[in-house]
This record gives C-alpha cells, sequence and structure tokens, in this order.
C-alpha cells in the first residue's frame, strides 16, 4: 500500500487530520488497533472548547453535535459550604464549553470518513514504524494473520499513550516528562436526573467531587480516591453517600439513582516534547496526558491536528516545511498552558494529604480570590474555554 | 499609670495605630523593648502599596516619604533567558508601589509621636499581659530595674513575632498556621549602582534572585540558599558570582561594589487566627509573616492597624464594639489574601528540589502565562498594589 499521510490510529486525533488532509486533497490510511463497535462505543467525557466546536464545523461533522450537545457557559465551584459561578460566556466575551460525548464525536468522525469513500483499516495488531527517519518511512501491521506494509511520504502517530508511535524515536533523542498523582477518580454512570444545567467541581474536606451530565436522563459523577484503592471496596452505596456528603448544599439534594458502571482511574501528567522525529509526527494523547480536571484532553488533539494538518497543507502546495519543523514548538506552546492549567485546577480543587493546616487554607483562600477578582475569574475562564493557538511566539497581551 | 489604648511594641504597627488613635484623641501608652537607636537604626527592606502610602500621608507622617521614597510604576520578571516587565500602573488603574525603608517609615513615625507630646517608653524587659479577658487589661514591665503597671481599657499587641502579646491568649484557645519553606534567602547590602530602575525578580536554573534598590548608590539583592547554611560559607566573591549568574542577560552586567552587610533568614508563613481575644488585639508581625516574596510585611501591619483604630475609635464615640467584634475576620480576609499571594509567588519563582522536570516546566510554563495573558498580568498587580480592605463579607467583583 502507498499514501500520502499513514495515519496510526483512529481516536479523534486520526480521524480528524484525516478529515482535514481530505479536504484539502491529500490522501491518508488509518490503521486501528480495536474493531470499529469498541472506538464507537466506549463511553468517554467530552468538553469541547469553542476552538474544537470551530473545528469539527469546518471539517462537516459538527451538525450533530449542534443539535445534541449542550452548550454551558458557566461552570461553579463549591467550597466552604458555598457555590460560586464562574460566568464563562461573560468573562471571556462570548465564548462558551459544548459538552458532547467523545465517542459520539468518534461516531461522527468515522461517518464523515467513510463519507469521503476513503477506509478505515480496523483491527490491526504488530503495528512497528520504519524509516522513519527517512523520506520513505513505512508501517507494517498485521490483519487476518496477514502482514501488510504502507509506504508514506509522513507518518502521524495518533495511537494514544500506550501506542508504539512514540516509541519508533530513539530514547537517546526522545524528551518526555511524566508526572504522577497520588489522586485517583472513582467515576460513575448513573441513570439519575440532572444534578444541576452546569458542571460542579467541589472542593470538600473529604475530597474532590465533580458533578456532570451526559444527558437529562444519564450522568457521570466523579469523586476523589487513593488511585490504589479497588473498585471493589466500593459498594453503590458508599459511593453516593460520598457523593451527597461532597456536594452537600442547604436546601439543595443531588438526585441519585442506579449506578450502570464504575472505575478508578489515576491523574497523570505527561508530556512529549519530541513531538517530531523526521517524517513521524506524535499528535493528541500520544503526546501528552492531562489529569480530566481541566477537561483539555480532547482540545489538545484538537489543535495538535489543526497545527499537523496545516503544515502538510502547506508541504504539499508549496513544498515548504516551515510549519512541519515548528509542529513540535507551536503545539507544545498550547499544550504546556495547558498542562498548567489542568495541574493547577487539579491541585486547587483536591485535598493534599500532605498539605499542612496553612497550605489548605491557601488553598481555600486561592479558591475564594479566583471566584471574587474578575481577574483570577478571567484566568479560569479563559483557560477553561481554550487558550489560542499561538503560530508565532508573539505576547497573549495585546490590550491592557 | 492608666490609658485607654496600651501598646506593646514600637514597630510600624504600635506607632500607625498610636498616631491613628491620637487623631481620635484618644489616649496610648507605646512601650518597646528595645532602645530608639536600635528600631531607628535597623536596616529593612520597604516595599509600600498605595494603601499604606495613602495611610502614612491620612495621619500626617508622609511628608519625606514623598521626597524621598521611589515610585515604582512596575516590576521585571526573568526566566528563560528573558525580562518580562509586569506594568502595574496600567494594568491597575494608576496604581503603583512606592519603595521608601521601613526603618525611614520608622523614624518619621517616632517624631510624628514626640510632636504630638506623647512618650513612647524604650528599653523595657519583662513584658506581661494581665486580665485580657476583662474590661481592665493591664500590662507589667521593667524599666532600669523597677516594675511598672499599666491598667488599659484595651491593649494592642504589635510586639512582632517572638513578643510576649501573642502567648497571652489561652493556648486552648490559640488558632494558629505555620509553614516553614526549604528555602532562605541570603541578603546583602551593596555599595553599588542601581541595576535597574524596577526590582527584577528572577527564577533562574540555579535559583532565585531579586535586585532592589534602596538608593542610587546603596542596593539590596538577595540570592535563594538553603536556610541551614552558614553565612562564613558565602564569601563576597561568591555571591557576586551567584547574583551574576541568576541575573545574567546578554547585553547586561550587573553593578557590583563592595558589600556592607549580608545575613541568611528562613522564609516562613504564619497566620494567627485569633487576632482577638478578650480586650487584647493582636497586629502586625505578632498575628502574621509572610515569605518576603511578595513584600506584604508592612503592608498588612498597616491594613491590621487601620481596622483596628477604626473599631476603637467607634467603640470610644459610640460605645459600639461592632468593629472590634469583627476586627480577626475584616483583617484575616485581607491576611489571607495577601499569604497566598506571597506563598504563590514564593512557590512561583523558587527552585523546589522535591520538582519533577514536569513541575519545572509547568513553573516556567506560569511565569510565561502570568507575563503574557492580560488577566495572569493582571492577578499578579493586583496583588502587588494591595487588594483593598473589605469590610463586608462581598464579593471583589463589581464589573466584568
Amino acid at each position: 500500500m502507498r499514501t500520502q499521510v499513514g495515519i496510526i490510529g483512529a481516536g479523534p486525533a486520526g480521524l480528524m487530520l484525516a478529515q482535514l488532509l481530505h479536504l484539502q486533497g491529500i490522501d491518508s490510511i488509518i490503521i486501528e488497533r480495536k474493531p470499529r463497535e469498541d472506538i464507537e462505543g466506549t463511553v468517554k467525557a467530552g468538553v469541547l472548547e469553542q476552538f474544537t466546536v470551530d473545528l469539527l464545523n469546518e471539517i462537516g461533522v459538527g451538525d450533530r453535535m449542534m443539535r445534541e450537545g449542550h452548550f454551558h457557559d458557566g461552570i461553579e465551584l463549591q467550597f466552604s459550604g458555598k457555590r460560586h459561578r464562574i460566568d464563562l460566556r461573560g468573562l471571556t466575551g462570548g465564548q462558551r464549553i459544548t459538552v458532547y460525548p467523545q465517542h459520539e464525536v468518534i461516531i461522527d468522525l468515522v461517518n464523515a470518513r467513510f463519507n469521503t469513500g476513503r477506509d478505515i483499516i480496523f483491527n490491526v495488531s504488530e503495528v512497528s514504524l520504519h524509516d522513519v527517519d527517512t523520506k520513505e518511512p513505512k508501517i507494517r501491521f498485521k490483519q487476518n494473520g496477514e502482514t501488510h506494509e504502507i509506504q508514506c511520504d509522513f507518518i502521524a502517530g495518533c495511537d494514544g499513550f500506550h501506542g508504539p508511535s512514540r516509541l519508533a524515536i530513539p530514547d537517546s533523542i526522545r524528551k518526555e516528562h511524566l508526572h504522577l498523582y497520588a489522586h485517583g477518580w472513582l467515576g460513575i454512570l448513573t441513570d439519575a436526573k440532572q444534578a444541576n444545567p452546569e458542571l460542579i467541581y467541589s472542593n470538600h474536606d473529604r475530597g474532590f467531587a465533580l458533578l456532570s451530565t451526559r444527558t437529562s436522563t444519564l450522568q457521570r459523577h466523579y469523586i476523589s480516591v487513593d488511585y490504589h484503592d479497588d473498585i471493589a471496596n466500593w459498594s453503590d452505596d458508599r459511593i453516593w453517600s460520598e457523593l451527597h456528603a461532597r456536594t452537600a448544599m442547604d436546601g439543595w439534594t443531588l438526585p441519585d439513582g442506579p449506578i450502570n458502571s464504575k472505575n478508578i482511574v489515576q491523574m497523570r501528567s505527561y508530556v512529549l516534547e519530541t513531538m517530531n522525529y523526521g517524517r513521524l509526527f506524535i499528535a493528541g494523547d500520544a503526546a501528552h496526558t492531562v489529569p480530566p480536571t481541566g477537561a483539555k484532553g480532547l482540545n489538545l488533539a484538537a489543535s495538535d491536528i489543526k497545527i499537523l494538518a496545516t503544515g502538510l497543507a502547506e508541504f504539499y502546495k508549496s513544498g515548504s516545511e516551515d510549519i512541519l519543523d515548528r509542529y513540535a514548538e507551536i503545539a507544545l506552546r498550547r499544550i504546556w498552558k495547558a498542562e498548567r492549567f489542568s495541574y493547577w485546577m487539579t491541585s486547587m480543587l483536591h485535598r493534599n494529604p500532605n498539605h499542612d493546616s496553612f497550605e489548605r487554607n491557601i488553598q481555600l483562600t486561592e479558591l475564594d480570590y479566583v471566584c471574587t477578582s474578575v481577574a483570577g475569574s478571567k484566568t479560569l475562564a479563559e483557560n477553561y474555554v481554550g487558550l489560542p493557538i499561538q503560530w508565532e511566539n508573539k505576547s497573549l497581551i495585546e490590550t491592557k
């Protein structure tokens, strides 16, 4: 097989890239380890920045999102027995977030891909990358026991944190940063009524909680737990009791219901600095992980892809590799900002067992400051709705 | 002896209080452990918020400060080989800071006190507080071997972190929060030319440095060191070498000169929540310590005193104890905000030996964000020039 851009992974990053390339008349082949039903059926949260919504609309896959997504103009922060609303829209000159689950984005992207007449090769195994530091990189993989090879101009590694793409960069060159948190998130899906029209983040003496929504009858809630904890220790009753305690407000009761699924995930931050090696470009979760507190995962994939697709389009149009050469630099400016925001939100909202009483008070004072200073509120709001891509290394400050 | 308000300590807090009370026709006696020459001769930094400048002018001791002080419209943050200016004045609608050393403030306040015809009792020892939970509290002390007693309506404990006032609050009632940092600051006074018209804070791979100024020929510079370190390990050459390295910029050289004095102090944060017990009110450094990174020490003393003097004036005018009863609550709102700011500045500007490479990058990204986002810059600027006293527990947000 031969293509212009070989794409490893049919997650949001790979699928968005394929679509953007198609619109520029650039050919691609996508390979994916899982079957279609799996990538479309794994229920995942989705808080989309305006940037991501605009991109999905631009590539023609936004219709259902605009019909079925929920538009949120704010979020609520709860601490010291009170709730404070951060008016995202008012504080950012009209920007808001769209709640539309990630697997729905994937369903729309897969449909769009097939509508272009181009294929996705599912159920592949033993994926390996070759000659990535030459102009003739290759991807090999097996499907139904048979080995295949794709000859490409470029390879896009969009295969998530555990994929093989990143490992094709030699250890001696690969530069990366990993940070593990003591916190885990215990997440549930429940058939219950909406707790609140907007997301509620709570920093309670008992620990963190997040109330989020999927539909009017399906809710996604989280509590922080020790990530070593076994989900078997958490009966539905114990989970509800903790959720009720951490989000309690006078005169308000969290609606509960049957729990459909529950699991514990560790909080982790990861950044791959070497996002480009030869003709290999790494994008999305393969290049970075954020704790979900900042709701940035899918949105960083979108901006990586926007930059990469722009660079590839420029290359095929004019032969210039200017943007491709600066892909990592441009992408990392936004990635580090989002990593900082996610780290800050995580630090501000979670109890830290190593904190002394002074630091606990500082945490609550920081929440108070963020909720009561215009500038403080804006720092949260402008990051939550998403900072712009900085194509050039210029200041974000335009006016004072 | 008998007075209305017995003041323990002739630092900025005690002296400002005496002056404010005098202007309301309220009598006070000040006692001070040290001789006058000591309190006037101990050279200390002074970065004054507009609030403090206004207060000193209001009580008639601002003339020399307005003549000799330096008005700074901004500060510089240095990291990753670049300097970024934070335009305090532009970002806060015209507020700025005044650099005027604390011992000069004290000289002016002592003069003003003597001009009122009232005394300061210097060189006292064995200070003790009695019956503070009654309406007839007393201060006992020795001077020249003789024991004296002051009968008061109220006692103001303005005797610094190591004074006896705070300890007059029973252990079972006293609530306090202490946080110690791994960092110490090695400070020097040097006969050298000004490094820069405005303060420079540097977060360098080798550690923190601060370049500040007293006069055109006397400078105060700092580097962070392990606070356990012995000043004997720091020759003048070694200090200059480190200062040069941590503040180096292409095409710019830090002016050096003979070092007049050098010492190492530990960074520490402390908050006394129980700022009021019976007829005893604790103010200034006796109630809180901040690391000097936020330049808040003297300014918090000023706001404590403003609140306390307002409460005492109300009491003597109308008999109402409304403000006195809320003294701690009102003062602590501002104190915690300043503690948060100082903790944040300290965390953002110092290397942390426990940080992994991810967290080091987060620190540099935070500096980048603060310097390149209007909202981020404003959060630094509005705290640096000083947040207002919140007499009522209302939001600081007035407009969006």
